[in-house]
């Protein structure tokens, strides 16, 4: 019930917070079943600060989501979803920092409470599970586990917040929608991707050209170094054809739409454009996010090893190998680092017809 | 009840981690009574989160203490005791480093739940009372705000507490205890009072003069200098009389006693000595937590000054001014910082007799 | 010479790094005239790495009031400058943590060497001395150390540097004068500051009321709880009134001008409005670096308390005084935090006039 | 030549740590060679400041191997090498810190001046390679790229360098021969193996059991867990059969000898002995500089994904997944991280004899 005559109420800083719920929720299993064991506490409040954070990740992920329901208001919205990713990075290097304190813990200690914990394996948080799927991993690009789906530990109801999250539209989807409205790639007789390619295909002869006539590499390093520059035949193939890229992603190996590949490119390379500014940090938000989201889980495999060494059974790979695979695989907005192969010097850029650019400018001062 | 089979238990982690409770125990008031404030989830996550790792700093510093309470067995647990402060010192660079989270909600944003929260203001925890009482803060040495003591916001109940961690002994007090049982500050024939003032008395005079005969400072510098060298009638007086140091004590100046303070000279001094060397561990993470305490508190007041400005009555500091004088004045083992100034250089030291070098020794490899 | 034919030249990664040079630039001073000091070599490298990044701060402070020289430009480099001041705040957070890494050297370990750097007291380092100057803090509002000017310390030709650095414009100059020039505050018969006094007022009797009705508060409390609410009289005072503004500016109490400062009111009230949006990014950037600054003063100063105690002449403070002192006097942005106190929440802004709101909007996607 | 008449001698700050020289070592070649890109000075400074602290780094860990070439007196040294690895591990932590820095360099920025630094590839430090031949990386265990040893890049005068370290015995040499010395292991009729057999064996069917019996888990997770278990034929085989641990040892898969391993697993199992105590928080600091390496490997992998993309020729992988393949391939102290494998519970530890226990002990207070 909402207060009718005015804002001000009255609260009381313990109850508001709910410190006593908050801190009667740590039994030490060890104390009920067994002997105590000192450092069971740092277990359960170390897992218990990541699910409080996880809980905040979520709220800011959904908000930013929501943000993109209503087409209109997007762009008024943009710096605050860019406040509320730049939090999210935050915490999440605050969670990364949090492993050191787990490994204060050392493996001895662990051991004197893990039997109790049985058959609880390690973390299985479903919050974190929500956070991979706001962000955007496809479900059926998750590493399995001994041929197992992670999935299958959670209950039907919880499956279903999952399902809703996918069918509702994630981080990844809206953003992709987001960039397909981009108004500037074929704007008054100004083909983007016509200019772009005449511009790259002169950079790369240049450099080839370059490295052919060095004196200082071998012949060997020559063919290695010119293989890396590439040619518009490899790697620029996506980007200059729709068809390769709609291949790619029918393969699982490119998850942005041409369209909106085509559009992230024009803003990382016309960012200092006053209008597109605002999208760049954006997209460079997402990035900060997915990366450090990959710091935790390489961190959090990282200790598993030092917690409990590469045990593992016969059939397969030790939890410390999984952890370490997922810490790369599941990162999400992997087409942004391919979009930094495809970028060209400022120098060399197809300079924006007059029309576009009034279009992209505002003036704070009169 | 204690199973009785072995310890091999069955729980479930959310239920285990008590995640349900948990993750209910954020209710916004904004929700409650007014318009809904995406920044109050994070105002309640980051406080909660506070008091999860309060109680484990607590848990360790009691924990910590306890050890004392035998004392045949406290040498055999120091490393234990070493390794609990290292982590109390991570959980609190961790904290420090939270504030950083706080500070991505702009005070406009916290205007927007800030009246909610109303006659609650800001920061009253117990448990960091707790803290500051189990560390040792004097009672009679807290700096007291528009001239109430902080203490009156608790109840009977928690006042009680509080006193009764003063009874029991804080870690000041078992500390000071500890360190007036060094045996080896007059040993066979060993004076080490006598033998640290000649060779202090020395080390004065050589660094005096060298001063007084550069030909770089101006005779202004060179008064100053000298003065800040000091004689033994400066800050060296309370080391070498135990009168000083009794009245200093008495004045509130000083918290260890003059023996225990002799001890932890002796063990800065002669710490490479195999069997010093936890315990020169050990007083280390002591003036590291201190001052990783103070840092929280000072960052603290930054974060208010951000937050709500120099907002004060007409009657007093403002809370910010409050809070950064704390940060400084509420530090315990502050008696550690007086030793950096009474040390000498290694080359000065008085040599020890071959029998107390003995004592001091043991060795790993036969 | 410049390349004429192209860009691509050759260079080797030593050479170009002047890694010879920069490896042959420490010189234990203890290896050459007394006993070498292991500990020495990390006083060198801690003090030389400062050093460069104070070179890289001055390049990024240097460059950003550069944009302020042409007007026309700078909403255009807004979000470079935004980018600059954002890499300035994560070089100064590493500065602050380094601190911890010469704290692993102990004071005795110290005194092995510190004989021989005599008379070079501490830290004086020029670069931040003109990190000081590029931000803003005006030469006589330094503290001084025992009656000296610090600056006593630097060549004529030093000094030069600084009084051009004060002639040429410093980073709070170009910030008032961009500040002023925000062609909001009074357009199309909106007046901003009438506006804005209505809704204070009214905002200031709700919440007194509040505060007076409260069955939860003492008499004391409901005193100390209204006057710091404050009335338009207390620090309002000085946004109210243009002539108060310039005289607390006179004292040395505001460094904004006033029309500056109610821009960066306006600024940080309709910030979401998107012209708005960069500029408020770009002030909270600088209160961001002022906060980095002073916790590194201050972390700066209790390293110095740990290294060397409270040593002092009879006639004056310890350094660890001066330097913790200096810490907030020495901070330059203050007036950013006066404008905390002056905010009112979102739902009783005043409301834009449509006119103004067009001026204020671009938009992204069509 | 040393000074004759005291240590007191005459420096100047600026002289002293030759700031002069250090600040004209940053030469930007797009100002010598064509447009002067801003980020360039970003790039020399973080690549100079990596290599004042590796040249830090390599200072501690030569001082820390020196300790060990004098048997005697290793022990009484420990503390003073466990602060220098401390000290190294923090060091480490901020280079991994200054990576998010260079990270604020965007891609398009690089692009700027990058090819003025053809055809220098990345990253090439010396230093760096020096400080992995310290720590005791094997030369034909490095991950080769291209085909190409990355050594090929070195002078003749530097691959002396580096065959020098492996001569004279790098840490990983040291503290193998150190925990050989380890003199606990069949002492007074205890015979540590067999006892340890015993306590492996009974604690490895209580658990296998406690699986089997549960009422909790699938058949197939039964089998998945007990696998997890292990037998004394998985990968406790080779601690309890030297013939298998030397059969690893000739593989490459296992870099500590038989008896080394048997000592460090002791040490772990029995760490809170007071003698073992320093030896434990010593092997605690290998893994934890090993691991900093890693993830600062790790974590430049990353950057450069972030940089350059997944640029690359036809003939090989990335950059990028060379350098985070190697992240975890080339770290060094593995077989600790074994010994977490083969800890038994506290509960379940052999108890010493008294004879041995008291060879462990000493007493600070008498």
């Amino acid at each position: 019930m909402k207060s009718q005559e005015g804002k001000y109420t009255t609260i009381h800083y313990q109850k508001y917070l709910k410190i006593e719920e908050l801190l009667s929720a740590q039994v030490l299993r060890s104390e009920q079943v067994g002997d105590p064991a000192h450092e069971e506490m740092l277990f359960i409040i170390v897992h218990q600060v990541y699910e409080l954070w996880f809980k905040q990740i979520i709220h800011e992920l959904e908000s930013v989501i929501r943000f993109f329901d209503d087409n209109e208001v997007v762009e008024t919205s943009l710096s605050v979803a860019i406040g509320r990713l730049n939090r999210t990075e935050e915490i999440l290097q605050l969670l990364v920092k949090q492993i050191g304190i787990m490994e204060t813990m050392t493996p001895l200690d662990f051991l004197d409470f893990r039997n109790y914990l049985f058959p609880a394996s390690g973390f299985q948080s479903f919050q974190f599970r929500v956070i991979e799927c706001l962000l955007g991993l496809p479900e059926d690009q998750r590493l399995t586990y001994y041929g197992q789906k992670y999935s299958s530990v959670f209950t039907e109801d919880k499956q279903k917040t999952l399902d809703d999250i996918y069918a509702k539209g994630t981080l990844l989807d809206t953003v992709n929608a987001w960039l397909e409205r981009t108004p500037f790639l074929e704007l008054d007789g100004f083909n983007f991707l016509g200019e772009y390619k005449k511009a790259l295909t002169k950079m790369l002869e240049k450099e080839t050209k370059a490295i052919m006539e060095s004196e200082y590499l071998t012949d060997k390093e020559k063919k290695m170094r010119s293989e890396m520059v590439g040619g518009t035949d490899t790697y620029f193939r996506s980007i200059l054809d729709e068809e390769t890229h709609n291949k790619l992603m029918a393969e699982g190996k490119k998850r942005l739409s041409y369209k909106a590949t085509l559009a992230a490119l024009f803003i990382n390379l016309y960012r200092e454009e006053p209008i597109l500014q605002l999208p760049f940090q954006f997209i460079t938000c997402l990035i900060d996010i997915d990366n450090e989201v990959t710091n935790w889980r390489y961190r959090h495999a990282q200790m598993v090893l030092r917690m409990i060494g590469h045990k593992t059974g016969t059939g397969g790979s030790s939890g410390h190998e999984y952890l370490a695979k997922t810490a790369m695989m599941h990162q999400i907005f992997t087409d942004f680092h391919g979009i930094s192969s495809l970028l060209i010097p400022r120098s060399e850029l197809p300079i924006l017809p007059e029309g576009i650019r009034a279009q992209l400018n505002f003036k704070f001062n009169a």
